[in-house]
């Protein structure tokens, strides 16, 4: 069975720490993959990690904050140098466009792919992009600046076939992926064949929600509930919840109560502020309300 | 004594490697601090090095590949999250400021500090900068878009001044500085003392030359001959001479004969290909011509 993961690739906050690069995480489902967010050291950071990128083609920006971006141009340039071909889709707030625009024309000027800009409306809750394999649904956030949080959702997997039945009615190959989908089988002598009988139950699609940065906001709990894993920003300990709610961003115990009200399955959390050398505190703040919480932490694949 | 050092943050090519950050230096000469070119994740290797930079008032940018700048609007989103102060000045062909200020005004509109921007002509070889401490002058190379290297001397020091001297001819405290730079001194009695019975020699001004990107060129041997230390590309090993004249970069070998022929004390090189696991085989290729070469790496200072 395929695996969905994602591979954090920084979960600091806007000023880098000896542990932490700004936020870029690399989302994989059924052999595709999608980039959110692209901090500065990005390109750098896959290249710590082992990454190789051939199947990326999407990059989700959550908004215009430096931390969220400034390793773009970097990305761009080095996919150039490596002679890549395949569109770049970048989605994002339009303004992005306008401030790279002048950088690709005078860094990239030659280069060997096309990267197209994708509008997108931070302040509404729509589907932004849909392929084979998934939709992704913008999540509105509460920030200083506009900012949404992305939801990526697996579309409907085929059903498992089971083996004996294939040999058993000798049902020819090329019937075999309608069949996957859900259809019937004829036999020869023209008996049908219920397709609850040749299959299994397919692997239910799975739900990953990425949620940086933002306040605490209940609003966001209706479009993120039940997913199989939450990514959530923690920038504070709820001790310094004043200065969470003066720059717009969320407590480790928010990030848990966050999870716990939506009824998440797993909880990341990530976005610390350079201040917290142990973050195990903040996970224990999150974990104290929210008992499956994980500490996000740079070059670190999880499993959605 | 004060030591002159340059701590190399980033000696990689344009491609990053696991081991490798893009070009930057930051050079200290008498408690000040001078970065030669900023690539992508300056900031972060300066967190990973430790190195505050408080005292650094210039950033001297050699050409505009992205290489050797993408770090800048990183570093100065940074700055101002610290509420630095201190006017920053960033020495560059002028087409960097004009890419650069689209990105200012949106993720840096209430910077704490003004960036100044200061045009240089990377054709001649001139004083491009003069403190208290040193005077820079640029160094024209050869390279595929227009590219210099930079010298930095150190002003003559002050003499060192004979302790017993002062006490023998209890010369008053206010006197002691015009001494050292050299002037003689009038007891009561009216004898005068030479100032070479007072002082010995000042430590020699200190000289450095950085030299990336650029072809072998020997049109830089007067201006870097006899430095104390030059940092000289060395992208390629001998075996891949032609793929270093196309791309305007240097081999190990050529660093190295730069080098003897300047008659400079020491050899930093350094801007090596992704290609090369093992960068000793290019440290053994410089040293087979030039014997006093030292491997630049990442997050090391070097005396100068």
């Amino acid at each position: 069975m395929q695996k969905a993961t994602v591979t954090i690739l920084g979960c600091g906050s806007a000023m880098p720490t000896r542990k932490n690069f700004p936020s870029s995480q690399l989302l994989e489902i059924r052999d595709k993959q999608y980039m959110i967010d692209c901090g500065e050291g990005t390109q750098i950071r896959m290249c710590q990690t082992g990454v190789k990128t051939n199947r990326l083609g999407h990059i989700f920006i959550s908004h215009l904050h430096g931390d969220h971006c400034f390793g773009l141009i970097g990305l761009i340039s080095t996919f150039g140098m490596l002679n890549r071909t395949a569109e770049l889709h970048i989605h994002a707030q339009p303004d992005l466009e306008k401030i790279m625009q002048p950088q690709l024309q005078y860094f990239c000027a030659d280069l060997s792919f096309n990267v197209v800009f994708h509008s997108i409306n931070p302040r509404k809750h729509e589907m932004i992009f849909e392929d084979r394999s998934i939709r992704v649904f913008s999540i509105p956030l509460k920030h200083r600046v506009p900012c949404c949080g992305f939801l990526f959702e697996e579309k409907a997997r085929d059903r498992h076939i089971i083996r004996e039945m294939i040999d058993f009615y000798k049902i020819p190959t090329w019937r075999i992926p309608k069949i996957k989908q859900g259809e019937d089988f004829e036999t020869e002598e023209g008996e049908i064949i219920p397709n609850e009988q040749l299959t299994r139950e397919s692997t239910p699609p799975k739900r990953f929600a990425y949620c940086s940065d933002t306040a605490y906001s209940e609003k966001i709990i209706p479009i993120i509930s039940n997913v199989d894993c939450l990514y959530h920003e923690a920038t504070f300990m709820e001790d310094e919840h004043v200065r969470s709610k003066q720059t717009e961003h969320s407590t480790a115990r928010q990030a848990g109560t966050i999870a716990l009200k939506a009824n998440v399955k797993k909880l990341i959390i990530g976005h610390y502020s350079a201040r917290y050398n142990n973050q195990t505190e903040l996970l224990n703040e999150a974990k104290s309300v929210f008992e499956n919480t994980v500490l996000g932490e740079d070059m670190t694949i999880y499993e959605i």
